[in-house]
């Protein structure tokens, strides 16, 4: 895989599960044909939307062998490689080195709170070691922040650290980093996780984003990609405001990512439920959610997949219950 | 005062005063003079910036008194009038009426953490009381949240309400209000407190801007308005960093409006000291603060009120030091 | 007023209200006599409790004038005198000073979030310029937070700082203030303003409490005190769980301290309704919470001043409904 | 292993690491040894002390089977057992059964931030497939809170539910679980992972801790347990202060656990370094450290394992200095 710097829309996907809760392969070899051809510019396994903490180590590597192996250089990849420490973090940057992938990301450590001077060194020493190059996860909602005096540092002082993917969604924090960075390294690579905020970001300089939107509706999210930096800040406009609103539909109705899950099967995607257990309360919310989703992909015209009639949706609801009864929880 | 919709730039003006400590009424006239001249659209007396909450009910009244009778019309003017309850509120509302300021700025209730409905509650019985279009304030590191929902009601429900101020600075979540609100009530206005992102709002579809950077510099922020209204994207993200490198800097080097006070100071607005007292230490940051922003006006050409000469800048030292003196802190 | 410790539980009353919404001096002058009959240590007008901030300043010192007139010394009075500026400040320490009150408690700087050292400016300047004791007010979740170091800061450098009221709940914190303070400063004074940890707080050295709840239930919270002094630690710990259980109810079912302003009425007291606007779904949630507190208050027997009959009770409904009405909120 | 009540204090250990940076087995038995003797309850491995998030699931696995092996049953085992999801963690669940252990516990969901709703989901899928009792571990400043009704709720729902560990350090807070749970669950155990309020959480009622100093100052730990519930309040005080002391200088000096960690060779446990990396910065803070933890421990008595001459020092300074640099990071 190439030096070229990162840049466009990657898709952090979700990993399909079998019936069993195991790795779907098929649906995950279906699905990376279908985000590509919609015009996704890269995957991002093993990110925050693929659950990468609800795996375990070996899934972990499976999941990206896979996504290497079905892509073929297609697109590059972002592989995220965090492990329990820094020895095995610097073991999975090495393996996926040898899997050809563009780069990894790594967030920041997280449930210990760490300070400005731990995420330094924790990163420091990773990127001292890597075969690869290495994108900075920031996204202080969940972990350590790492603050613009800590990019600017290890920018400055490890060259395999090449990019940043910050999910913070703070247009002017964004804007201060890139001020930090840029002048010594032109080439490093600003991603913004948080689509909600996506032509703004890339309206102040950002050079594309990792975002789940873009493993929904793959299309759309690469359109405005595309009409913002050529330009057509109108219709950019308005489709940000139109991606927003399936945004927080998804995001804020239940616990993340299960509305990003919820509508993967709405566009034909058979994910499978999740890993974390979903109580009675819950389910009701997402069967509601789901008609809500629906709805709103269906009059927004992003249905190429579809179900049409009310038998497929019938059929799709039979699924979900079936998978969930098999998991023993309805 | 016409019912023109709210746009442009306000000033969130300080509000100098002399050696005893009291509004420096000639000082302020002069004020208004120069901001009006540079271009401001407009001035917002009694804002967080002018530390409404460190006068008194008599002086805030003064203070808008002032501004009313120097501007003469050239410039609408939003007037803060949040008082130490409804009532109080009220009557100040319907002083300023009659005083012909455009739109009263009601910041949402402080201290006490209030819930959605309550400032549902606050809002709604000013608006059904108020002679005057008012202006919700948004600003959640201060005062209790103004959610989205309860932003549409109140547009909804009470024809009074008639702009909103946010400092939250968060692109999406001015999306999401516009997405609410402008459906229903077309000329509503959104101004957006934090001119770090003044670019990205605007472009998302923001009216304007309560910018204390405008009270320093406000030519560059009319500037940065124009340039991005007029679609000259280039030129407006160029000077959108620069401010942010100026608004940065006076912003978190010591307590807000500090940072303010002391660069207006260096641009030949002679503020006084603040009310807020400084220990000797913060002092000392301040005057580094001062070294640091005298830098930064004059590479940035941001100068032609800056003081030219060695002496002139230890005259204005000196005069700080003297106001300082006088108030027994130095 | 002697220089005596500040010790035992004192009362942030609330201020009763006329139809009018202005102060209701008869039943403020009741209710002093009521809670000092049933055992109160102190009384400390313009607390959070007695929402000092929906009061203009005029209010404010003749809410201390009626109380110190009507207690004549029987008990000890803290004074809130927080104004808008340090100027305003100290003059009303002077006033209360000339009124007889033991000592002053002034909440940190709010609405602003200042630094330690801000923070301490702050302080210094009132301590240095005032005629008597300070109380510092400590309460994070709504003011500027005052740490450690800087309460020892004062008490070390400022004689006229005696004491500190403590909001946060924060046991260890209260122990660190302790350890930091006492040593220099043996008369220095330490209060609670947490009943929900009155408890524990006095077990680890406290001196009293300032505390909502003993406006409510007088008797109870100064049985509360006196048996944990006393070393009677099974009915303490017995008491201090069912004053929990009351504490709660009136703090978390709606916006403070309306939950308290409901339980006065029960008592017997006529607040008259508050001052910040309750909606109608606010209201509503008033009335099922009366419910609850008049059922919580019978059970437990902390009722000799409860309404005995449905007449009584219909009677106090109708007299809220009619302050209501006569506000134009119902 | 008994049904009895768990309680007293539960020791959660840090794992010593060898020159490589894998468990030090024979160290770890010392420890176990070492601990026991001076008389802590019991022992809970893969605690946050013992940075179970920093070992893979195969190392957590055999630090549980070392201290099973090595503790024989003198005292009972709490096992950390939070896998990557629920149905790792019910298989964990069952091996620490087959070892004996008494009870696992199981941290809160964390990274995402759960609702109440999906915590209770987590936790009562693995409670109805649990064979051993669980501990539910609550440490809101790094993972998704248990509320307290979440916790009556699991309590009332789930017989394999059988413990508390709440690490809020909030008195109230725990005050209110009890009130919710112990009416239906007598034996349900209490326990307090925030040692700087032990002696006010016994005696609100708590059963014991868990706590990291216990694993620093085992015997001091211990006898603030036994002078607590043995009602000699005045001696619990003053040696709860002093315990608070070395709890803060260990907690607030640098990042979790490596003050712990720092103190624990003092008392000539060799940990090896940490798996978090630290900066240049960072260890010469912590070498700072080191000195005052020295100071405080003989300042207090606590050093029977202490070195006493200089060139003992020296030889552990020396010893922690060869372990960073075989890791690379001096």
């Amino acid at each position: 895989m190439s030096n070229e710097p990162i840049r466009g829309i990657f898709t952090p996907n979700i990993a399909p599960l079998d019936q069993n809760g195991n790795i779907n392969e098929p649906e995950l070899r279906k699905y990376v044909d279908w985000l590509i051809e919609r015009g996704v510019h890269g995957l991002y396994p093993n990110g925050s939307t693929g659950e990468f903490i609800r795996f375990n180590a070996e899934e972990r590597r499976r999941i990206v062998e896979i996504i290497a192996d079905h892509t073929k250089g297609r697109v590059p990849i972002l592989a995220g490689a965090a492990e329990a420490n820094t020895r095995e973090t610097i073991q999975a940057c090495e393996h996926y080195s040898d899997l050809g992938v563009r780069a990894v990301a790594i967030v920041s450590p997280f449930y210990y709170k760490l300070s400005p001077e731990g995420v330094y060194a924790y990163f420091k020493e990773i990127a001292d070691n890597s075969p690869i190059d290495i994108t900075l996860y920031n996204i202080p909602m969940f972990a350590s922040p790492i603050d613009v005096e800590t990019v600017r540092r290890l920018a400055d002082e490890c060259p395999r650290v090449a990019a940043i993917k910050d999910s913070s969604g703070d247009v002017p924090h964004m804007m201060r980093m890139i001020a930090a960075v840029r002048p010594n390294r032109p080439n490093f690579s600003f991603l913004t996780g948080w689509e909600a905020a996506l032509m703004p970001m890339l309206l102040i300089g950002c050079d594309g984003g990792t975002n789940a939107t873009s493993g929904i509706v793959p299309e759309v999210t690469r359109r405005l990609y595309d009409l913002t930096m050529g330009g057509k800040l109108e219709q950019a406009r308005d489709l940000q405001y139109r991606l927003l609103r399936l945004f927080d539909a998804m995001l804020y109705s239940c616990e993340f990512p299960e509305g990003f899950r919820t509508a993967l099967n709405l566009r034909g995607i058979r994910t499978g439920p999740g890993r974390q257990p979903q109580s009675p309360l819950q389910q009701e919310d997402l069967r509601k959610l789901q008609d809500q989703l629906y709805g709103l992909l269906t009059e927004e015209g992003w249905t190429d997949d579809l179900p049409t009639t009310e038998d497929q949706i019938a059929s799709i609801v039979k699924q979900v219950l079936a998978d969930l009864s098999k998991r023993g929880i309805v």
